[in-house]
């Protein structure tokens, strides 16, 4: 395995399903807490609108009480107005996506899959042209909740537009759970393949038990930067099922046991994993955080 | 993927670590139902001292009340004493296992890795000139939990005498759950390459998180048989940690996404993991027997 790049999501993706809103100074605490592992890109939130979503209420406030260090802070964006929230709070990398299921689209974004794509071309270019960051990503991947199988040709057309638009950082997100790894493996090497520089990144959930499998085999095809979550905390609102996402610790753990990102201070991941699953007050997917770290010797 | 052998280990080395003792009329209820789920190899117990492992001590009297149908089934033996009671029941395959690291070897057994493994090819012998069928297996064949890192040399050299002496179906076992997916994919392409007509099996623990990215990791490799317990139940009584088995439902679920194993009465086995954690009481470590299968359309 190259060196992975560790996309901690949590914050967003992670709390955005939680009924309990966590006050704005614990966040603050978690958010730096990740940062200061080590992690590359850390997700603070998602500005949606905050009756919609309003565990997301305070992304905008997080911005300015954190330290980012060496690492980049992240957030989703939905529309304009967002990216215009992002811009003066300083998100350095804006994430936002197409999904490929009509269905899920609509109903998340009241908006065609072709028209979305459209715009979201359009304000990654803008969150460039600002010098930021831009991260598109195909939700549903994989699979959707609503319509169950994605063809895989719907998938690669909105790759393919984000690619001939010039954008090179790809994510596939598998929003309901629904990949297989030998499926990730085939797709992967077509998103690779599209054009040259294309850096991939993969959103799994672990719904079914495969979200680190499907890690394994999109890594084995190429894709360089995963998303994941502390204590695999995790979901998404719009889809009927979904489950934690791949939980970050178990995935360092699981890289460093092969001697890959021993920057990461795997210590400060599980600690904040035992704190959200302390303040949630309920048993969390991840393993890690339960078990801790092997520390009997690495196989690298 | 090729079609897989999908072996049911847990009502021995799922229920082997449980306090609660299964009523064998109950032991009979599941593995009846497991097996004629469709999977093709049920191990139903252990022909270990009755009061060293309180919950084996029916296996004897598991056999004669179980209709086997096209199934196998298997039982774990350690010694002669258990291949004489095996044979005396019509255990249709043996399993014995040697460990690669010397400090579980000896607690385990009181024999040193040399010892046992001259002692298990003799058993394996015995039991294929009885007209039955032998799996022999390196235990703790990527990590331990007493003693780390277990040199990759030191399985290979286990399974290298396993096919000197003419031995072909070989299990690597995961009993501390310390592997990664890319030291089994080495070790899987190192175990075929020892001798032709080599079949590998494979049996992880999920402790960590990577029970399914090491089948996967395993299958891509070249393994074609699958240890799994229903409902991810199991662990290792000689092993400091060891969480859940790989979950046989989960398994099998993302098997059937593509396509693989059909045959399988997936609901069959959902219903036994259902019954299983009823049983135990608390939420066991399988995903799909808590989801539900996806019901809207398959990848292959």
């Amino acid at each position: 395995m190259a060196e992975i790049i560790i996309h901690e999501v949590g914050p967003r993706d992670g709390l955005q399903m939680e009924e309990r809103v966590v006050p704005t100074a614990t966040k603050v605490r978690w958010i730096q807490r990740l940062i200061d592992s080590g992690v590359d890109v850390v997700q603070v939130g998602s500005f949606v609108h905050p009756t919609k979503v309003p565990q997301m209420a305070d992304t905008d406030a997080l911005f300015p009480q954190l330290n980012a260090g060496k690492a980049t802070l992240s957030a989703l964006v939905l529309n304009e107005k967002g990216l215009e929230r992002g811009l003066a709070v300083g998100v350095g990398m804006f994430c936002m996506g197409v999904s490929a299921s009509e269905t899920h689209s609509r109903k998340n974004t009241g908006m065609s899959v072709e028209e979305a794509t459209g715009r979201i071309i359009a304000m990654a270019k803008q969150a460039i042209a600002a010098g930021k960051k831009a991260q598109v990503s195909v939700q549903s991947a994989f699979g959707c909740g609503y319509e169950g199988v994605v063809p895989r040709e719907k998938v690669l057309n909105i790759a393919r537009a984000f690619a001939d638009a010039g954008l090179r950082s790809i994510s596939l997100a598998d929003t309901a759970g629904h990949a297989i790894p030998c499926q990730v493996e085939q797709m992967y090497a077509e998103i690779l393949a599209l054009a040259p520089g294309i850096e991939a990144a993969c959103h799994f959930h672990d719904t079914y038990g495969l979200g680190l499998a499907n890690c394994y085999a999109a890594m084995r095809a190429g894709a360089t930067s995963i998303e994941a979550s502390a204590a695999g905390l995790g979901g998404c609102p719009f889809t009927k099922i979904a489950g934690g996402n791949v939980c970050t610790e178990d995935l360092v753990h699981a890289l460093q046991r092969g001697g890959v990102r021993m920057d990461i201070r795997l210590d400060s991941i599980i600690d904040v994993a035992r704190d959200i699953a302390a303040f949630f007050g309920r048993e969390m997917p991840g393993c890690v955080h339960r078990t801790g770290p092997i520390t009997s010797g690495r196989h690298a």
